[in-house]
């Protein structure tokens, strides 16, 4: 048996990936190509070139080493029986609560008109506000979401949050449905984005969501570009209803040279790096869904591919 | 019996105070001068202009705003022998704690490499650490250094810190004493300033220290100005010796708009914000101490001046 790694990687990544993969199962032989290996039965996959995958018969668990699957899923190449698992590492989640911690501090301490005042060198002081003054919004209550919003409970912001089905989260008032997500909207003086991206999350801010939002509140999306209608959020910046967006994912990666994005004074351009899935502990939790499946046990982290994340 | 409020506010800033104070000591009477008024026998002082308190013989306790008094401490005008109170509000305790972990967050998860990409329009990501692979220094385990310390601790840093005395600080790694700094300043990645300015500290981040912090560790200044030797800090920063300075203080506020500091892509500039004493709480510590003189209870806060703080 052998394992498929089809993965976007460059020349050092791939190095590491490998060998942390080989040293947490020494039993398994990998491939880094199909061609030649017929008796593949698992793919291990990170942004694989579409179709890598096609028509790899016996294939019996595809493990993504990212957490978002949105891409995989719609890749039609891809088969569509075999058990599809995402990553979902504590290193990871921590990771994304770091990054939406920062941006919340960013905000909450004006941080974000700072930097565009040393470049204009400007020494000017905006009043201060207390943490517990701030109300911080977290849409999507998963794994990202749900150790984010504890981390911000427990750096004293208030937090509310919003999910398909609910959720229990100690310290946040959580709400769902369309008149949840709108009241949620209404209060937050930060939303921070970690929904997947599906066909209901979709283009979720455009014109109207963007309205619904309070005014001279700020937009923190962490999760996928195609949660955003581009056009719509810069005319809410210029509009002056919104007072700025911290965005880490864009609809084109790598954002294009001439985007407006780049140099609006009111939008912060990350390059997709919230959270970066780590192969030190990732290859542990790939390493735990391989024996699983080699002793017939459960699979951990399976996507529900009619929900779609 | 009066008391003064002497101090360099705005009208704003001023209506504001005095508003917060009328409310918490509503029965004592308030001049903003000193002319007409002969029973001055207490000073609330905020940055007082030079004099200000010059020959007011009846004064019995000078309570400052500001919780660092390096400059009325230099003002020979000051009554030598009136026990002067310093300003210590958990609430500016919380505000300075905030301003330090968005500092280590920004470099830790290298906003300031990223803040600098967004300028020039470059995609580039960059390896993510662990927080409990970045060591911070704290030099100060006082009111703000010990609140900044914990905060650390509580998200995963790990912390180091250094004091005059030495203290016992949970999950803080402790020294004192000359050789202490040297060995604290030589693992540090961050090292975050919240030592009180005082002849002793004056100038202590000069070539000779700069030199002994760890190559590619950043300097984040919250504390004074006149802790850090401009030039020198600039040489290490271009050397490559050091990586990034946060800087929240200077030797000269307003910083000069010719200031190198300013457009330096290795140093991030704020107006001295770390920490704004918040009217709401801190009218509140002054009316405790107030009352407490007025019924021959003890004074908190007291500042020694043999020590300089
Ligand atoms: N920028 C980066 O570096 C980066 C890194 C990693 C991940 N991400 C993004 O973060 C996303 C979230 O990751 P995760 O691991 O937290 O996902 P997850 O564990 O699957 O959680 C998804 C959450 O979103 C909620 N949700 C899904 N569809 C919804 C809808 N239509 N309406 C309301 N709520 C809905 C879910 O509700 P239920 O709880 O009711 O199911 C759940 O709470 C990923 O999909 C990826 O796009 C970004
Ligand atoms: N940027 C801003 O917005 C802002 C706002 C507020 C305050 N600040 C600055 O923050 C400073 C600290 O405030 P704080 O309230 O925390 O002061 P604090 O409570 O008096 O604490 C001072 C700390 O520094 C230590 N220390 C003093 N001299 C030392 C020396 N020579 N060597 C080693 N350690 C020494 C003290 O040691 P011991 O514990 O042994 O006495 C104590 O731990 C203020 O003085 C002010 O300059 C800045």
């Amino acid at each position: 048996m052998t394992i498929l790694l089809a993965a976007a990687f460059d020349a050092e990544e791939a190095a590491q990936w490998q060998a942390c993969l080989e040293a947490a199962l020494p039993g398994e032989r990998w491939v880094r190509h199909r061609e030649g290996a017929d008796d593949i039965d698992i793919a291990v996959v990170a942004n694989p070139p579409p179709g890598s995958l096609d028509g790899l018969s016996g294939l019996r668990l595809i493990q993504s080493l990212w957490a978002g699957v949105d891409k995989l899923l719609r890749d039609p190449t891809v088969p569509a029986g075999v058990p599809l698992a995402r990553m979902v590492d504590p290193a990871m989640n921590t990771a994304m609560a770091e990054t939406a911690l920062w941006a919340v501090l960013h905000l909450h301490r004006d941080h974000d008109l700072y930097t565009v005042q040393q470049r204009e060198r400007s020494w000017r002081q905006h009043p201060q506000r207390r943490a517990d003054e701030v109300h911080v919004a977290v849409l999507g209550l998963g794994e990202m979401g749900r150790t984010t919003a504890l981390r911000l409970v427990g750096n004293g912001y208030r937090v509310s949050g919003w999910s398909r089905r609910g959720a229990e989260v100690p310290g946040v008032m959580v709400a769902q449905g369309p008149e949840g997500l709108r009241r949620v909207l209404g209060e937050a003086d930060i939303v921070i984005n970690l929904l997947p991206l599906t066909p209901d999350t979709q283009g979720l801010f455009n014109a109207t969501m963007l309205a619904a939002m309070r005014p001279g509140a700020s937009l923190v999306n962490l999760a996928r570009g195609g949660h955003v209608v581009e056009a719509d959020l810069l005319a809410a910046l210029d509009a002056g209803h919104l007072r700025h967006a911290v965005l880490d994912v864009f609809r084109e990666e790598p954002l294009a040279p001439d985007h407006p994005f780049w140099a609006h004074p009111r939008v912060t351009v990350r390059p997709h790096v919230a959270a970066a899935t780590d192969p030190r502990s990732a290859a542990q939790v790939v390493a735990r869904n391989i024996l699983a499946l080699r002793e017939g046990r459960p699979l951990a982290h399976l996507v529900d591919r009619s929900a779609g994340y």
